[in-house]
């Protein structure tokens, strides 16, 4: 049976094309360390992570490569952000449609004294950003949104919660994962203090390695999450101040940051904005073939500029995960059912503690897929 | 000019054989994700990484697959285990011989009111048992020590501080980064209640990719360093207590997986105890050449079972890294030079600050390469 992959915002395949070749060539031709040896194999080296932080400054507008780090996903960099950031007393705002990825990282905080309020999306997803305004204290040290949605898809307005905050003097985190790769993110539009992202998603990397772009100010904040050796200031016990150094002890995931440049060279070269438009054809094709579908509600917004290509649908007559299984089982077609790591966000949208069956659309997708992927459903709701 | 690489106790290189191929394949053509998708390519994923699991199980002497935590390496592994377990008030106690991957994080914990004693070694590297016992208080918790030394090679008995440890009821951690793959290490024989190891160095593996093992106890004691998304409980903001979860929010690096997993099938295809054989001709071979060479201090212990194919020379009459600059330089001999993110371990050894010149062997070197480095030496030695 031919297999339809729509699980792209738990992690894109297929990959950038030949990512796993030249990761694997690096591997076996060129596998060596950097930072630690002071031989040229290892400087030359250096020089492609030097690029690989290039491409990342140009995919977010960021001014210095300096500021990026390289993370092993963008959950353990929003761990870095948050428990390198926040102490007893301080008090941090996020919205009501956060991943696990921030709500039991804050669960752990806030045993430990941090307060944290939750700026309440509307049943579509959708943040009033006076909502955050409303919730700002002056122990408040930061807010941190996720940008798109991982449930539904909604986008929120990252442009004015920065204006909101950089007013008020506060750090603004950006939790890009759904949306690096899907959407346009300017650093400097949006104030982002941090931005996080994953390597895997849409910007068609390998799992393993993803990122964080700090503020100058906001590295100087943060304590290291994890700290060792750095190859820099060896004979200190602690941490340097240097970046990236303060936040990349250990050494890195190097093959994951030759993947990473590849994918972000594939990314340019198609063109970020062209790749949307592509995705959304796709997602806006799918939005309308379920649109009118008799026992099919779908959560969160219809096609538009507001959302990214990530699909909740709710099967009323049905069970989701028996509609899921069919899909796969029958159709070949891969989807993802449940609560997707984010029990707030589906109490926000109506659908705790059910779920929905999620279909995330990736630039590889075609309307054929879409199209085959309609008839599936029609047929397991009226069979 | 031939490149001889002589730094594996940075990364060794080559890999296992295959292994970039191996990775290669798996992201191009099986990149999808597991523990997130219901679909059957995530569940015979999820048979690949339990395979892993059990690799590492063989190869540590332990007795549940669920004790193997991945981690991206061994430095987010220790700083797991060390801000994980440590409270104010408790004591741990380290050797002198502690890597920056210890002695940064401990010096960040120390300043949050952990207590913290170093068990002197003495100018070889050698530690006796006996001052660890020394050290012992009411409130110690943890005994941490370097298995084999990032320096000089030389190994601890751990087998007899994990007695200790097991006698006083603390808990014991193993820094296994230089010898995983390199010594027998048996969990249980040694009392650990965790091993950290690297999948990079002697496991032959990639880059980015290690792991802990963890006792039933130590698990239940440590709290997750970092929290999140894990794809089970997805309604609660805790962190599952089970095995491996707890420990393992987020995306796994799953091609850093497969290819630890290529390469722990490599060496039980070759023999663990054939492969330290093989580096131990080698080793011993160096350390002969060298033993009688004008000029040239030995850092740390002669030919024997008490030291791991990692060995620090001290050039008398010469500048270190005028030594090692011109042996790449000249002959293509790729050494490192430094304080190797150890300066501790360098002061028990009497090297610090100026450092030495590490010659680390991996199983891929040959007496040929030991000869003709030999010659470099003297020709350097003589000029």
């Amino acid at each position: 049976m031919k297999q339809i992959y729509f699980d792209n915002g738990s992690t894109s395949f297929p990959k950038a094309p030949g990512l796993g070749e030249a990761m694997g060539k690096h591997i076996d031709y060129n596998g060596y360390n950097i930072s630690r040896g002071g031989y040229s194999k290892a400087y030359s080296l250096e020089g492609e992570i030097i690029e690989a932080r290039e491409a990342v400054c140009r995919l977010f507008h960021c001014d210095d490569v300096k500021k990026v780090i390289f993370t092993p996903g963008a959950t353990i960099g929003l761990n870095m952000v948050l428990k390198g950031l926040l102490k007893r007393g301080d008090h941090v705002i996020t919205t009501s449609m956060e991943h696990n990825a921030v709500v039991r990282p804050l669960a752990q905080l806030e045993a430990k004294g941090v307060l944290w309020s939750r700026a309440q999306c509307d049943e579509k997803g959708r943040l009033d950003p006076q909502e955050i305004r409303k919730l700002i204290r002056p122990e408040t040290k930061l807010v941190l949104a996720i940008h798109g949605s991982n449930v539904c898809g909604t986008l929120i307005p990252i442009e004015e919660i920065g204006r909101i905050c950089r007013e008020n003097r506060i750090f603004f985190c950006v939790d890009a994962s759904q949306t690096a790769g899907s959407a346009v993110i300017d650093m400097q539009k949006c104030n982002a203090d941090a931005l996080i992202f994953p390597g895997h998603k849409a910007l068609l990397g390998p799992q393993g390695i993803g990122g964080m772009i700090l503020s100058r100010t906001m590295a100087e904040t943060m304590e290291p999450l994890f700290s060792g050796g750095t190859g820099s200031a060896s004979h200190r016990e602690e941490m340097p101040e240097l970046l990236p150094d303060k936040f990349q002890p250990g050494t890195l995931n190097i093959p994951g940051i030759i993947g990473l440049k590849h994918a972000l060279a594939y990314i340019e070269k198609e063109g970020l904005v062209s790749m949307m438009e592509k995705k959304k054809r796709i997602t806006d094709a799918f939005l309308e073939e379920v649109g009118n579908m008799k026992g099919v509600r779908l959560i969160g917004l219809p096609a538009g500029d507001d959302r990214c290509s990530v699909v909740s649908l709710d099967f009323v007559d049905q069970d989701n995960a028996e509609v899921a299984f069919r899909l796969e089982n029958e159709f070949g077609i891969m989807t993802r059912c449940g609560l997707h790591c984010a029990p707030h966000a589906h109490k926000t949208l109506g659908t705790f503690p059910q779920g929905t069956v999620r279909f995330s659309f990736g630039c590889f997708n075609t309307i054929t897929e879409i199209r085959f992927a309609a008839g599936a459903l029609n047929r397991i709701l009226c069979g």
